[in-house]
Formats: structure tokens, sequence, C-alpha cells
């Protein structure tokens, strides 16, 4: 059978190893593998947050409330904005997938950075659009702008702090720049990492409220996947004038979230404590990766997430590293795909940092 | 800001009214609210899934396995085919989107029944499709062989049994028809419900596994949504041969299912004997419909699932039945945006169907 020819340019998404294929793949007991790969909460979520789904084990068989009011409602307090401004996707992806659905097509172009989410990309192969990509390997403002002039994108995208490299744009200058972009160019900040760059620099710190209000083109992501504590939960968000919001309303399909992610990220808004101790503790172990890098003359590239980047030495290979370490049950991720000598760390529990310093001590 | 044209077309879905919703429209208090509308499983899961459930919600950080090994693995022992035959979309929904997106397009055409599911329209529209529409209130497959003859659609979809009318066609039928399809039309067969029909009548049953081995350009859909009592979670499954699995899978997101909404389909599968006491205790309740229609001189669409349309008298209106159901506090769905003078009914237990038939037989 013949498909449509958009699915020809189409790659699979290539995500961090779980745990359960390790075991199959190597035969090592998950009692001993650790996964610094994905870039989940280490600490997992709020204690509150367990309690409150365990309570609704038996509404399983419900479908949940299609109209999100409960957690639509925990968004806007924490933001400060109204409900009708937020759109609830299957992890922040799916408000990219329709935002890219919504937005751009065939003999339309998007622009990103050269290194960068995947999904972007993939996206725009979903819907037959051109990629346009900066040269730069951090988010170089000026060079998105040149860009933006030669080649009128219906959608940029801006993911600061950025995946995976784990460095971010200055809040200012992220402003100055929407300030230069025509009101018909979607611009969609990925904020996935916020609230790593707004508790270590707020000089970093791009707030969606201040966004949305004098920018009526920004759709801004965030996510309960990381700092929250819930990436098996499958919740994220959108932020975004009225008018966006119902755009990409019509592509929601209805049940995007199920009933169970739903409670988990309404009762995860309300234990910020966690996360800002969990976020502490991240930077202090941090630290250690940076003095880790030092200690062997790796450049860690300055992150402002729960990630690491470590660019190796001309001679060690990344793709030999992650392996190596894969055979002992250690999990990173690979960036040669994406054109880097280097090796993405997700800052791990101080036990689990241990061993990575241990087994990477001997291969970098 | 202007969107793509193909949004002005999409209506968004409506979905049965949640129980959270006519607590805060009409005030009434959760435990005096009977949800008939979304042919949810009234027995819930099985116990072994909530226990299943429950004993990982502290891995809720966890990205899921995206291979999905265990749950696939289950549905080809289940199906007796194999892993590869298979695609997990959240909900049956998502792997109709799938198709939608990889097979039609501007300038293609669907043909559909002319009352079916809302999603096949819907999702049509998203992608630019042209829908056609028998004129038949039942599968008349007939019918859709001259419209497929004129009209040459990318995807027909067959709804097996049909929601939201609950009738059946007949699996020889179906196969006949099937025989006479080219194969670059694909062919969806819907079978959210053939759990139930499988039980009613075995005349009625379409195995997934015959399908496929027979006919190339079929695409079987299940769901755990319904007879599996895990609406909330979120879990359904294309099966194919494996070029369509492969085509789809270019189009399936990354972590499309909740870790916790994958540990409870694998363990539905676990436990068939629970599903099929609630078929059977569904069939018994089934009855009591049939009775109550026949009683009060109004018509049942014949079900093979867990509703019955009951079609009104003229002079009697669905809406005003279904709102006068809805303000005490008894949720069902009114099918008049189907072109139907009819309200739509799941079976409940025997306590929540003695509670519609005594409210409905004073508004019929």
């Amino acid at each position: 059978m013949t498909f449509n020819q958009t699915l020809d340019a189409i790659r699979v998404y290539e995500a961090g190893k779980p745990i359960e294929l390790v075991v199959r793949e190597f035969g090592i007991e998950p009692k001993d593998i650790i996964k610094l790969a994905s870039n989940e909460n280490p600490f997992g979520c709020s204690p509150k947050v367990q309690e409150a789904v365990s309570a609704i084990v038996s509404k399983m068989a419900l479908y949940p409330d299609d109209s999100m009011y409960k957690l639509k409602d925990g968004l806007a307090k924490r933001f400060g904005i109204d409900p009708h401004e937020v759109v609830i996707g299957a992890g922040s992806d799916q408000v990219i997938e329709f935002a890219v659905h919504a937005k751009t097509g065939p003999g339309k172009k998007i622009l990103i950075n050269s290194i960068t989410f995947a999904m972007y990309e993939i996206y725009a192969h979903h819907v037959g659009a051109e990629v346009i990509r900066t040269a730069s390997r951090a988010h170089d403002l000026d060079e998105f702008y040149a860009l933006y002039l030669e080649h009128k994108p219906s959608i940029i995208f801006l993911c600061t702090p950025n995946n995976p490299t784990g460095d971010s744009a200055d809040a200012a200058d992220v402003k100055a720049f929407l300030s230069k972009i025509d009101r018909e160019t979607l611009v969609i900040v990925d904020g996935a990492y916020m609230e790593y760059a707004r508790y270590k620099d707020s000089a970093k710190a791009l707030e969606p409220k201040e966004l949305i209000e004098a920018y009526d083109n920004v759709l801004y992501l965030g996510t309960f996947s990381k700092a929250y504590g819930l990436g098996g939960m499958r919740v994220g968000y959108g932020i975004a004038q009225r008018d966006i919001i119902t755009a990409l309303y019509k592509l929601r399909p209805p049940f995007n979230i199920t009933t169970l992610s739903l409670e988990a990220a309404s009762a995860a808004l309300e234990d910020e404590a966690f996360v800002q101790r969990c976020i502490a503790k991240n930077f202090e172990e941090m630290d250690r990766y940076e003095a880790f890098a030092e200690a062997h003359g790796i450049r860690a590239i300055e992150s402002y997430t729960n990630f690491v980047t470590l660019c190796l030495k001309e001679g060690t290979s990344s793709t030999e590293v992650a392996d190596a370490l894969l055979r002992q049950g250690m999990i990173v991720r690979n960036l040669a795909g994406y054109g880097l000598n280097a090796i993405r760390v997700t800052v791990g529990k101080p036990e689990e940092n241990d061993r990575f310093f241990a087994l990477a001590a001997e291969l970098v």
C-alpha cells in the first residue's frame, strides 16, 4: 500500500533507552541499571501527588473531565493568567504538534536552532514544511533574526533553556528579538526547563504572563515532565493569547490527558515546595559534574537545566563512551546524532552521580 | 494571527458531559449524579488492574517504555498475531488520527456511514480530506460498495458494532465486502465494541488475525476504553500487516501512552474473566432496557454493545428529554446532533438503570 509522500521524510524520534530495554538487551538486572538519559526528576514526584493518584485508581474507567477545569485553573493561578489562555497537551510535545498543524505546512518554513529538541523538525516533516536551521550551536538571536528576514518562516522555535545542550538565552535578548518579529509569525518559546533556569539565574527567566501580554504571536510551552517529576504521565501546556489557544484547541483530540494524569498534574501544582527542593538539590549535584569535567579536562556546557552536556576530547568518541557506559548499566544520551561529540547526562541522585563519575572517569 | 485554512472546517468533538461539569453547572452533588453517557464500563476495571497501577505510582516520573514491549506482546498473544502487527494509540482515536494523516489529505476522500463515530470526520477535516457518507442509518454494505466505486476513497471506515447506534454488521457480509475492495484503499474496521458483539452473537464477530491475514489493506481497531474498563487511561490499538503498522509508526509521537496506562492495559489483558463477567452482566441489564422500550412503545435499536439507542416518539424531543434527565443528575447522550430523535444510554449498574427507568418513564 502507498502512503502520503510526507511520510518519506519522517524519521522516528530516538528516545532515551528505557530501563526495560536494557534489561532485555544486555541481561542486566533492573536494580543495577541507572538511567540518566531522559532528564526525568531523579527524586520523582511529590509524595502528595502519589497519594492523590492512588486515591483515584478506582476511577480509571471514567473518561477525564475534558474541560480540564481544575488543571487549567491551577495553571492560571500559578502564572497569573486566564484559564482561556491555556491549552493542555499530552506532554508539551503535543502542543508543538497542534501548533505545527495549525500554522505551517507545504511551501512554508519553520526556523529552529542548529541543535535543539528533535520534535520540532519531526512535526514539521509530518506536515511537509521546510526546516531552516541556524549555524550557531547556542541560540544566536542575531542569526535567528537574519534568517527570519531571509526566509519569513511561519513558526520560529526558541528553546530556552535549550535541549539537548542546557544553555539558555538571556530573557532581555529574547524580548528584544520578539519586538522585531512581525505579528503573523508564531514564535514558540519552549520553556520545558524554565523552572531550573528561573532558580539559577533570574536573567534567564521568561515569564509567560509577561510574554503573552506583550506579544500576541507568542506561544509559551511548559511541562510537568521535568521539574514536576511527571515524565511518565504526559502533561504539558501552552500559554498564549486566546485566539492562538482557540486555534490549537481545534486540533486537540478529545480526552488527550488521562484521568490519573490530570489529577497528578493538578496535585503537583499544589506542592511547589517539593519542586523547589528538587531544583536546589539538582544544582548542588550539578556543581559536582562541573568539577568532574574540570578534573578530566573536558568541557561541560553551562547548564540551566537538570542535565549537563559533556563535550568529549578529540579522539574520544561519544558513541563509544555511551556504549561502554550502557554495557555497565549506565544509560546516558549520546549526542552524535546531533552532530556533537558529546554525551548528555541527567543530573541524578547523589549515589547515581557517584556511579557515573566512577564509570566515566575510566572512559573520558 | 491567521492559521491554516483547514482549521475553518473543523468542529470540535462534543464529549459526554463529565460529572464534574454537571456538579459545576447545576450544583448537584457528585453522589447524586449518574453518568450513562460515555459507554464506560460501569463496573470499572479489574481490581487486579487497580493493584498493578497502585504498585507503580512511585514511577510516575519515569517515561514509559516507548517500545511498549509488554503491552504489544500481550496483545499479540491475545489475538495470535505478531507484535510487529500492532500499533498502540492514546485511545483508538489516535490510531485513527495516524491513519488519516498517513493515507488521506486534500483532494482525497474518506467514506463513512451516515451516522457513526464523529472522530472519523473530524480527523478528515484536520487534513482537508472530503467526507462521503452513506444515506442508510445502518451500515449498508451495498451502498458502501456503490459509493466506493463512484468516489474511490482513500479510506473506508466500517464501525462495527456501530457507535452511536449499537447495531452491528454481519461478519460474513464485511468479509464479502472486503474481498471486493482494491488493495490500495485502506479499510479501517473499528471494533471498539467488538468484545460485546463477540459475546452476544458469533455471527457478528470479526477476528483481527483472520482479517489481516486475508486482507493486506485492513486496519483493525480495538480499545481498552470500553469492555476493559479503562476509558480514563487512553489506550487503544491498531492491528494490520506490517507495512501499514510501519507507516502509522512514523506518525506516532514518542511516549504517547502514560507509564501507568501501559501497566493498566497490560494487567487488564491478564484478567479476561473480569471482562467476560462485566459483559454478561451488561446483556442481562440490556434485556431490561429492551423491556422498558417495549413497555413505553419506543424503539430500542438492537445493540451489540454496552449502550442502547432509544428512538423517541414523534412529538417527544430527545433534546428536551436529555435536558430534563440532566437537571435531575442523569447524564445520557442526546443524538439530535447526529440527526436522530434519540438518546443513547450506557447500560449501567442495576441500580443506575433502575434510576434511569424511573426518571425516563415520566419523559418518554
